[in-house]
Parts: C-alpha cells; structure tokens; sequence
C-alpha cells in the first residue's frame, strides 16, 4: 500500500489546511457511516476518547464503572477528569464484565459505565441496561470502549453504535490501526457530538476563546485519518483473517476464550488470549519454537499505586484470569507458514491449556 | 521535499516500531542538541508540553503565573492540571510578560512562572529569576513557552535552554512546524526528564503498570518526528527569511512591535505583529489589496468563561495592546513579489501606524 501512503502525503503537502482538513473530516464520515453512529468526533488517542466521552457526560469528581483487566486506559481516563473508577469484576467464560458485578456496584452516584469489548468481543449492552434499571429504576450512560473491538456486533449493532457514546482507538496493532496514534468517539446524539468536538480543541467557542471547561488539544492527524480511510474499507476482511487464524488454533487444541464465537463475523478477534496452566513454562516452550506471546494484561488496575488509595474491589475472577492468560500471536499479515508454526508448537504443549 | 517526506513514511513502514521508536529518538537527541539542553521528551502537542512540564514540577492544585495575551495555552494547561492561573501584565513596548508585574503576584504559593517568548522574541529568564529572588528570597521554576521561538536566544543561550524546563509546539504554522501536532520539552535534569517521559506514557513504571498520578497518552508520531528532521537543519536559515520579511515591512513603515530586533539573529520574528489605530478600516485597507492580517490574539486569556471565577487581575496593558494589535503575513514561503505586495499596501496605509 505504499503508494497509496504516499498519495496521503501528497494531499496533504497540497492542501491548505495540515490539521481537521478534508482528510479527517472524510475519515470521520465514513467511519460513522460504518459503525452506524451518526456523528463521529476523532480525537488524538483512545485514551483520550474516553476521557473525552467521560467528561461530555458530566463524570468529573463522580463515580465512574470499569473493568480492572484491559489494561487500564479506562482507569487512566477516570483519573484524568477526577473520577473516581470503581471496579467491577468480569465473567469467567468470556473476561468481559460481569452484569452481576454491575448490578451489585452500580449506585445513584454512579456517573457512567464504561464496557470493554474486550479481545474483540461485543458485550451487549442491553444487558446492561436492564440490570442497572432493574436496580436503580433509571439508566446510566454507558461509554462502549471499543479499542479492541472495531467492527464487532450484537445483532445488528457495531460495537460503538449499542450505547449512547462508542470510543475507538486507532494505536497501530488494532484492528483497525493508524500509523502512529489516533482514536474516535462516535455517538448519536448531535448535542454531545458538538460538546466532544468543542472539548477536542480547547474547549473554544470561537477560536482563541475558552468556554467549556476541560478542554484541551486532541486532534486526530491529517495524515493518520488519510491513512485509515485506506485501510477502513479492508477492515472486515481483515477480522476475518484474524477470526481464521484463532479457528485454526482452536482445530489443534487452544483453549481460546472466545473459541466458541470464531465462527461467527460478529466477533473480531483482536487477540487470541487462551488461558493455560504453568504459564512461565508453556511460555518458555513456544519461544523456543521461535514464538512470542504476551499477556493482557499483566497488572489489574487496582494494583496501580494511583488506585490503591480507593475502596478495595474483590475481583476474584479478574484476579484468576490474570494468572492464567496468554496470548498468542493473531494478526491478518501472519503468512500461512507462521500459523502453522503456532498450531504445531499448540498441538506439542497441549497439556497446558485449560479446558474452556 | 516532497520524496524527503516520502522516505519517511516508507522507513516508518519498514520499521517494527510504529510508536516511540528509532525516527523519534533520532529526533530527541538532535533537538535536545539544537536548543543546547541535555534531554528532550517529545510529546503530542505544545499544550501538553506545557502541562507535562506543569505536573512534573507538581504544580496540581497551585498558583503559576502567566501572560493573559499568548492565546490561552498556557492558561488551559493550568486549567487542566487542577492548577490556579494567576495572571502578570505585560511590557508595553516587548508585549511579553512585565518583570513589574511578576515580581507584583509572585508570592510563597507561587508554584511556577510560565515565560512566553511571544512572536520569536526570547525573555531574559535571568531578569524574571533575579525580581523573584529579591522579593522571595528564593527561586520559583521557571517554564520557558517557546512555541513561538525555536531558535531565539539570549545571549548564547538558545529559547528553552534559560530555564529548568523548556516547550516547544511543532503545530505547522510554527518557526519549526511538523505536518500536524506534535510538541516537545527539553530539559537538562535528568529526573525530571525521565519523570516527563513517564508522564507521556500512562504514568507507567513498567508497561500497563500506573505509577505516576497525572499519566496520561501524549507522544509525538514517528512520522512528525521523521518530518521534523527533516525539517530542523533548515530551521535558522528559514528564521532569517522571517526576519528579512520584517525588515522590509519596517522599512516600508510598519509599527512593527519587535523592529528593533529585526537585525538581530538572536530574535526568530515568528509574526510581524503591529499596532495600528482604528484597526477595522486598516485590515479592510489591505484586505482590498488581497492581503490577509490576523490578530494575535483576540481575547485574553481572562476573560475565558473557564477563568472569570478566579481573582480578577488588572491587565491595563494587556487590555490596550489587544484593541491596537494586527499581524502581517510572515513566512518563509512568502516570494518576494507578495512581500512587496504587503508592503506597498504598508506604505499605502502608512497613516494608521502607531509610533513604536
């Protein structure tokens, strides 16, 4: 796609306006158009989106839902407007938040809840609502985190498209992925469209004049949103590598926690994370055969010295899975031979994986 | 330099790196090398930059003092940390920030003072320091903003290098713009620089592990940092350029604020700001001869909705300064024959130039 790049660069070198040009405007068309938003506001990371969409609802000083195994951007996010994140705990099947968690941590001063579609699976939100109303007889606005998640659905819904606000990341290795940061908000609702696109460049009401507080300078670059409307149109195809690359690791023996949706296109499968017994040594084995893993995530969010001072959360099962996960290498430029590579070196250290 | 900009986004794309790697060390040392300071953290933006330096130096919650006539980023970047504008005059001939009035509202809770070389003219930082010491009997940090001065100096000190902490915002219309935003701090403390790079990056101590309170996502792309080398080794001679433009504008009569700088290379001429009666009828003047003028800037910084709770400060020169200021075209890019445009329509309007 190299010439392609290039030609980025070269409406970039030609037009007159280097940041929230044509580029990113078009960019933002069509990613809204994709994931069935009507409005989309890019902004300079995923971490950013979601502090962004956090503060446009109004969680500064207030209580904030969040998952403590993705790696804590949504704590970071929380922190960073003066929310407080409180800690749910996630489903043993599918790492996904727990709707019980929700129901038993979910209170009036609970401002929002943010829900990760962790791995590249969708939770649906619908579910999430009806426990919070079947508690509080209210909603609460829920933020979909999609960074892992660009393209899933439930039903008929995106990720992103489900819940009042959907925040995207666009850091290299997701599935949808620029060439250096980026990230997106998309909702539906045009008066907070108009308040996250204020908050994203100062807070101005006109330029140089600040009249939202908490506005700051988040924009995505020209030249990344040129490079993602070259990439946006092969993002299903895409999925749909990594989705065959996590079938065949599941035909010889992973335990992949989300096997059970490899079949189905509403899944995206942004990391192939297993869960194994004696993980040090399942590790050591693969690298010998020339494969690297990783872990997703190492730490909880509640071990962070800037948590430990809040309420402590059990986390029983987050904590569990937290021993147990690896992932192993899953992307759509993987060539046929390094798959088999992995399958082979699944199939000789069978005995580590759990059973799902 | 279309095929330099080229090159770059096709080593990127044969790089494994995508973020913080080789293109944005690469520019660190040479920008840390440049400006004459040990380290260089680059960041996401000038703003950050400026409230990365802000926390590092643990300014949450406290008084900085600033200029109400820079365009709001340092005030915002206060805003954003929690911390407490409190706003200092400026002089009437420079238009920086008067030594007078800094030494009138510093005090003990004081928690740093942002310098703004405003227009490409760098402020003798030692002036600053000496009116604190001899009102406090001790040092306040100092935070040199020199988005508006890469490559200004004092004496043999280059802008950023006078103080602990320097900023710089490589937004493209700056004297070393990149392709979008991207901004950068230089220090020569080793612990604070390494405290800065924590920040930009989570706050964390090891990856997905927070720290540091006050982390957040704020990293320069590689490919602005590819372009910014690209663009550095020509920054001096394109300062020149600037200055020449100036020259000639004093020449043909202009009010030009810094024209007594104009011969001096320690002065990077960024805008050739002017101050002009009735400026209406003047801008509509030369707009009749296709010229386009701006005003920098429109509104203090005081008069936010986002600062209005705070003390009012008496701005006397501010305010005057701000109903008189008008900005000619200066680029490098300009050719000769647009100079001489602008400057007949100077000569045209000679009548509405204030005395310097």
């Amino acid at each position: 796609m190299r010439s392609e790049l290039h030609a980025v660069v070269d409406r970039l070198v030609d037009s007159k306006q280097l940041v929230l040009g044509a580029m990113v405007h078009e960019f933002e068309e069509s990613f809204a158009a994709y994931i069935g938003s009507k409005h989309c506001v890019s902004v300079a990371s995923g971490t950013d989106a979601i502090e962004i969409a956090l503060r446009a609802l109004g969680c500064e000083g207030k209580e904030v839902l969040v998952v403590a195994n993705a790696g804590g951007y949504g704590t970071i996010s929380c922190l960073a407007i003066g929310a407080t994140p409180v800690f749910c705990d996630i489903d043993p099947t599918t790492l996904l938040v727990a709707i019980e968690s929700i129901a038993a941590r979910v209170t009036t001063d609970t401002a929002a809840i943010v829900v990760t579609h962790l791995f590249g699976l969708a939770l649906d939100c619908t579910l999430v609502d009806t426990a919070v109303r079947a508690k509080l007889g209210k909603s609460i606005p829920i933020v979909e985190d999609c960074a892992q998640s660009h393209g899933a659905k439930v039903g008929n819904l995106r990720a992103g498209a489900q819940a009042i606000i959907g925040c995207f990341s666009f850091y290299p290795t997701k599935n949808l992925g620029a060439l250096g940061d980026g990230g997106a908000i998309v909702t539906s609702d045009a008066a907070l469209a108009e308040h996250m696109r204020n908050l994203r460049q100062y807070g101005w009401a006109t330029r140089y004049l600040q009249e939202r507080p908490g506005g700051r300078n988040s924009r995505l670059d020209e030249l990344q949103a040129g490079f993602l409307s070259v990439f946006l149109p092969h993002l299903d195809e895409r999925n749909a590598k990594r989705r065959a690359i996590l079938k065949q690791y599941v035909a010889s023996g992973a335990s992949a926690i989300h096997a059970q949706f490899a079949q189905s296109d509403q899944y995206v499968a942004h990391l192939a994370v297993c869960t194994v017994n004696n993980r040090d040594k399942f590790v050591e084995n693969v690298a010998s055969e020339g494969i690297s893993t990783g872990v997703h995530y190492p730490y909880l969010d509640s071990e962070f010295s800037t948590t430990k001072h809040l309420t402590p959360s059990t986390l029983p099962v987050s904590e569990m899975a937290k021993s147990k996960i690896v992932t192993l290498p899953c992307f759509p430029e993987m060539t046929q031979s390094e798959i088999e590579l992995v399958c082979q070196a699944i199939e000789k250290n069978n005995q580590f994986f759990e059973a799902p």
